[in-house]
């Protein structure tokens, strides 16, 4: 087995977890969050930087790394880990996602799916079988099953179809993976928002026995009280001896609400992306830097903060970064907004381990506002 | 008196001086290359970055702070050392040379430039008076006369009436300086490709007094024969107890050549602006990252270079971030370029130490070639 998943405890107040997974590349404190590096590099960070603030994982896209250097360069250059020179671990998704959500004129079928790439419109086909060739190639600790997530709204007949569908595929993936010793496939949990469907692709998956699984479908346009409400009903179908990860969820109260729902993983774009465009997390809420009313704020990002970016530069100065324009500005706050969600991370850890993550829960929101 | 220059010894082999100099904000040791930080930050780069490659000096722009986030706001901020985190010794230019080169429509008379901002097209007036009034509310350790850089080529009398307008500006700039023992103030020698009118100028500016001298008005599209010869009549001309600063050079052939004519201090845009179009400087000559040659090349940019980004990056990585836009590219290449010209100082001073400075051009270019 590439991965172990070691269970501490459980939170008296709520369904939370505290873990610890066990990788070749290192040991994963659970809950965490996974910063986003989708070309191979956490943009505007280096793995340096990422340790600085105790990332322990990260994620990058499949669907990105096969377009673009293409994944036998990575596999030529010794893996992802090292061709990107982070040593610590990494979880590939399949790349089914992105083939749904940025090819264009895809075209599904039970072999898989046909797409054209989002750069130069070349013609492409992802398989189950492509799918864990490339994430072979890439070398991660934990890849993911290629899977179809469907869109929401969608209705009941489509949903059904797609989570069997991804069953089979679920199935095929795993026989198609040659390195099961040395990374961990993880099966998806689909049904959309319904609630059969989830109960039907859970028992369909778990009975497939991967080292973990993911909730997927979820942060796809739907309201969060919804969102909670699948979780609500599917974590509990989850094994407890094997980490489960939320896909596609970052902001601070999700991390949060998933985390009392029993959830070990997660990972998100938002917080890089929101920091490249001048919008910073913060303990008391978001702060959009380029607002006039920063112009003379000599204050940090955030007053309970204690990065780097906090501890060295104002307002004021972000914000004449971000307007004009200067690659410093994605750098600062980017560190900010990741360091933020690590140290939230730690938080949520420390309050699962003294049996208080819903009293957590609220005295962060009492200062944070629900903005995000 | 803010500075101090420690003259220490001369190479037997050339004029090149090593020398020492003490600012209210730390020594530089000579001839040293500045990196420019433009806005208030070089470009792709943090503070702490820099003192890791050991910056011990940056420059800022005067017309770019002027417009943007304008120097009131700085001066407010404790200065621009505290806005931008830089406890380290920084030199501001005058805002002359790009009043000249970005502002459009500008109007010269005696008493100073009318120009338009090169980002809104709002007007503004510049003069000797405001210019220093702008330093001075910046609060670098080194600050610049603001002078006339007359183009290339131009001729004679242009030259003549622009070096006399020079002088009687920076007259006035020394007038108008607030602050001359916490602020040096340079005066800049004119006078074109012209012998007898850079002797003029030389004489009517040190006559003036001032803590250093800049040679202007070079590397504005001149051959560089032509360059080293204006330094070869120039440098000697100006006093061996002051520093000599040449503006807006950096090339690494450039860099030698000035420092074996003299000259103790240089700056110039180039390295960060040609890593950020995925350049580097390498012992070897320049490397174009994006050149298909490179693809599957995991040997470092330099392989004569100790820096993080050679340590830690093949050429193959650095393609693949050039090519997918990411900001860790220009951060990466920016960082050994500047490692790069910071390490051949260190190596300039090292063979004037040891009166061997020819020597080391010889086999410095008998490696690089003459390419950049």
């Amino acid at each position: 087995m590439a991965i172990k998943y070691e269970f501490i405890k459980e939170c008296k107040q709520s369904g939370a977890r505290l873990g610890r997974l066990h990788t070749p590349h290192g040991i994963i404190d659970t809950p965490t969050f996974m910063p986003v590096g989708t070309q191979a590099t956490v943009k505007a960070m280096t793995p340096e930087e990422l340790k600085d603030i105790d990332a322990q994982i990260i994620l990058s896209n499949t669907y990105h790394l096969y377009l673009r250097p293409g994944h036998r360069l990575v596999e030529k250059a010794g893996g992802l880990h090292k061709f990107m020179n982070w040593d610590r671990p990494i979880l590939t998704d399949s790349g089914g996602f992105q083939v749904f959500s940025l090819g264009d004129l895809r075209k599904i079928t039970e072999e898989g799916v046909e797409f054209r790439s989002h750069l130069d419109g070349s013609k492409h086909f992802l398989s189950p079988e492509k799918a864990i060739e490339i994430e072979n190639a890439l070398g991660a600790d934990i890849i993911m099953a290629f899977d179809e997530c469907a869109p929401y709204p969608a209705d009941r007949s489509y949903v059904k179809n797609s989570l069997e569908r991804t069953t089979r595929w679920a199935k095929r993936c795993k026989e198609a993976h040659a390195k099961p010793d040395q990374q961990a496939l993880f099966g998806i949990i689909q049904g959309g928002m319904y609630k059969d469907l989830r109960e039907q692709s859970a028992k369909e998956i778990i009975e497939l026995d991967f080292p973990g699984y993911a909730v997927g479908g979820l942060s796809v346009g739907e309201p969060k009280p919804l969102m909670y409400e699948v979780l609500d009903y599917t974590t509990p179908l989850m094994p407890k001896d094997k980490p489960r990860y939320l896909m596609g969820v970052g902001s601070p109260d999700c991390l949060i609400e998933g985390a009392i729902r029993g959830i070990d993983m997660f990972d998100c774009v938002l917080p890089t992306r929101i920091a490249r465009n001048g919008t910073a997390m913060t303990s008391l809420g978001k702060v959009v830097i380029k607002n006039a009313k920063h112009v003379e704020d000599f204050t940090p990002l955030d007053p309970n903060c204690s990065c780097n970016t906090c501890k060295n530069y104002s307002k004021a100065y972000l914000r004449h970064l971000y307007k004009a324009e200067e690659i410093l500005s994605a750098r600062l706050v980017t560190y900010h907004n990741l360091y933020f969600l690590i140290e939230l991370m730690r938080n949520v850890r420390e309050a699962i381990r003294q049996d208080r993550l819903l009293d957590y829960r609220r005295e962060f929101f009492e200062k944070y506002g629900y903005e995000i």
